[in-house]
């Protein structure tokens, strides 16, 4: 069963979809073992690990490099983090026919013009596309799918613009209305009554997507009661790996040692369990045996 | 100044190296900002990033572009783990103009059989080719390099694959013939003694370098008294951040929030910080200062 | 329709399948608009675009994203030529996963040691490696794949290396046992009397593959009284690319200006028309037609 | 030497360069052998390798890669195409530091909006940006590069918009005073009027390119007396490859076998001389003479 599927069909289920962020095969993995349904191929963390600003700098051949890396890894589906769709409507027919010809489960554009700038710098500098551009992208994106199940996210970024409600929710109509399979509302607000607000007043009939990562407070519980349907965790998978590394680096040059973190990080073992050792190990045995004729 | 030149300084320096273990970019970087010396391009870093086994299933290309992006995140030098260099001859003639042309300041290749194993798996399918075979691919790496400061690293495995001490210092002694820059005596013991007892026997004029993995007790100081001249902490960072990411996200999925481990990762500016958001806002107020003619 | 299933009617259908070497997807969609069946990922052809031997120093990751491009770039099925399987049983269970999941219709291994060296090469350093190894790697290639129809040639080089036809006999039964889903059987000869000769012993129901870069002169017809099934065309068109660039490129130095040339070379619009510029502005004319909600 | 000191002489030199465009590191190998100064790496001819239009739509990442590959292929060296810069200043810096830190020898940027459409395309859809903001990536390309010898050209896209020949002198004169190296005056005149009166009328003393694409009849000789410093015959390879493959491949299915081309195109020898493959044989007979103490 293709990932294409697998989403389609969460989407039409009866839980909200808890969807990681991650940067890489290792962090979507990782992901996929803890129990999460989905993978969000986060922009910022694939510039992250490049060390690069989240600001249209890595290109689209590298995003979806990543993405694949993330799909080959795990068993559930990959959804890509991609801007704003890397140019005009001729880079969005490149990007979709790229994108479900390597598998991954569908894509989300943001109504942002080209170069973006991570939503959440420098909010006077945020700018949108005009609603007429960005629909021609979702129509771009619809149109050029050749699988029905490909999933095409419309990211509605009037609220990080420092635009109105109305705009927002007018915004996520006509996204609609030009074929987005899922909104996905954005909000830079501390708290979550912008995007309590937006679900309240919003009554078409996809599914609403979040990333509630300046109002973290926000439980399952709290999005299931909004009619929200998927929660995604766009960056923590990230951020937990920096903590930890720029600990444990420290403390290594600080001792002159290893020894005192070496209770603290994961023992070989565990990443060689990662790495799939033992499934090579099991397909070595099996294809090894011979069947040569006497 | 060229990265090779500042590895060579290093080494011919008073000082004991600390090489850091980075998988990406990211982990790099966070080395570099820690006080680390150089960085070591690992194999099985790079590998688990796309959770496969160490065991030469990446490719140099994909390897070579993890070197890349580490050597691009940062103004140390790389030191590349380059496996058993990817084939014979001429696969090291081609690795070297790869490598140094690209910037990366130095390789290591080992004395293993293609495909290898990663030296912490299964002991016993652990095997070597013979000095001959190995010495051809040092005299192959020192024969191609344009740069004299570009730096081959000869990694001995005789310990690894349950060769003696004799083995070790006769291989070592002949790469050292053949034109090898540096010695890798790797170690899979428990306790640092082969470590000690190589170093003791070791009248090489070349500096040794060592991978305290399996015996992290071993501090800087320890080393230094030994006489040996780099340490490399290969995978602590990449066991860190899976160790964090593992109990992150199982916590996200555990309790429904984020908000629980909110205070226990680093916050979104600290990403935006080492993805270099602030010198991107310098550049383009500075580049954008208009000097049209009037 | 996936390209595995056009390929498996292919092979099962009444025709003998033209099939074409090639090194991009250029050359690709070139071989499709003159009529070809099929594409063969040309190892030789890839090489040679980097200007490097055929000798495994390429490396797999290369091989597969060439083999990406001629597939996005035709509309009928890619094979790819693998060379041994880029290492053993591990490297050829990935390489399936990476080819398949890309969306290659079909792979092809050969029974030489890995590196590899192209067979009208060195004729007396062509060695094989042993059936039970080769068997153990189609197991690992048919054990591996997830679609049913994606296709695994077995290639024979038993006369490449200068063994006997009973060798290539044997050796093509085995690999049939093994589940290979058809055989390549290569000759170096200048006539096509081994083709022949192995065609008429052979018993096994799977179809047969020749490449007849050294013997030109026989024809589709010839090749279907043989039974033989496809016709791989592996280096005309590289080889037709490399003598005329030879050609107008020496022309415009010596004359000092491209004018001579200019009648014997494509014109820019038909560069335009392989690039797709028309369906770009059919894309663009029909996707930005307005739909906003008045 | 590198390669941006050998661009530096060759402009301060007496004689008008030959820049031939190249599309893979093969036709670049081929344009050094045949005597041209320096390779262009053609955003025309990479996008028609991989069957897009020329508009944007492959990436900074995968023109990157093919200038890399041309890079290696040869020891002349190489310009790239890099079309408007990929986006804005930020896209520009890191453009300038990926394209340095890989050897390629300087780059040229045109006045074009980005996505950017070929210039002989759609005339009347060709858009300029304002000279201040193309002057601010010219300053942000030179305040990037940290060799000195790297060499930035700016791309007058004037006369391609339609706009007037005291546009192009004007725009040209600023991004002279911006830090440009040399100045691409860009014409599809089908006579070289445009650019004889433009020659005549620029007093800057940075040298002057042309791309005589569209006016094939002007010779070294006529560029020479109007004071024109280097010829870039940008897509002949590219054409000439076409023309030949389009013409063999279709030989090949019209008449059933490869006899009949066969002596039209280049042979088997040829394409191994290409491919280094004598050079593999001395590198493997040097480096494996063992020096094993004895």
């Amino acid at each position: 069963m293709g990932k294409s599927i697998i989403l389609r069909k969460l989407l039409q289920g009866d839980n909200v979809l808890k969807v990681a962020g991650a940067h890489d095969g290792l962090s979507a993995k990782i992901a996929e073992n803890k129990g999460f349904d989905a993978i969000w191929a986060s922009g910022l963390g694939i510039s992250a690990v490049e060390t690069v600003p989240d600001a249209s700098i890595l290109s689209m051949q590298e995003f979806l490099n990543a993405a694949i890396s993330m799909n080959q890894a795990t068993d559930i589906p990959v959804i890509a983090d991609c801007d704003s769709g890397f140019g005009n409507i001729p880079n969005v027919v490149h990007m979709v026919k790229k994108y479900e010809s390597a598998g991954i489960a569908g894509v989300c554009i943001e109504d942002k013009v080209f170069p973006k700038l991570n939503s959440f710098l420098g909010g006077n500098q945020q700018r949108l596309i005009s609603v007429e551009e960005f629909t021609s992208k979702i129509r771009a994106a619809k149109g050029t799918q050749i699988d029905p199940n490909f999933v095409v996210i419309a990211r509605v970024e009037s609220l990080i613009a420092g635009e109105s409600m109305e705009d927002a929710l007018y915004r996520a109509s006509c996204y609609l209305d030009a074929g987005a399979d899922a909104i996905l509302i954005h909000s830079k607000s501390k708290t979550s009554d912008e995007i309590e607000e937006f679900s309240k007043k919003w009554s078409g009939e996809v599914p609403l997507f979040i990333v509630p990562t300046m109002y973290p407070h926000i439980s399952i519980k709290n999005v299931e009661k909004m009619g929200i349907k998927a929660v995604v965790y766009a960056n923590q998978a990230i951020r937990a790996s920096v903590k930890m590394m720029d600990y444990v680096l420290g403390n290594i040059i600080e001792k002159g040692t290893s020894l005192e973190i070496e209770g603290e990080i994961s023992n070989v073992e565990e990443i060689f369990s990662l790495q799939n050792v033992n499934q090579m190990k099991l397909d070595e045995e099996k294809f090894s045996k011979s069947t040569v004729r006497s």
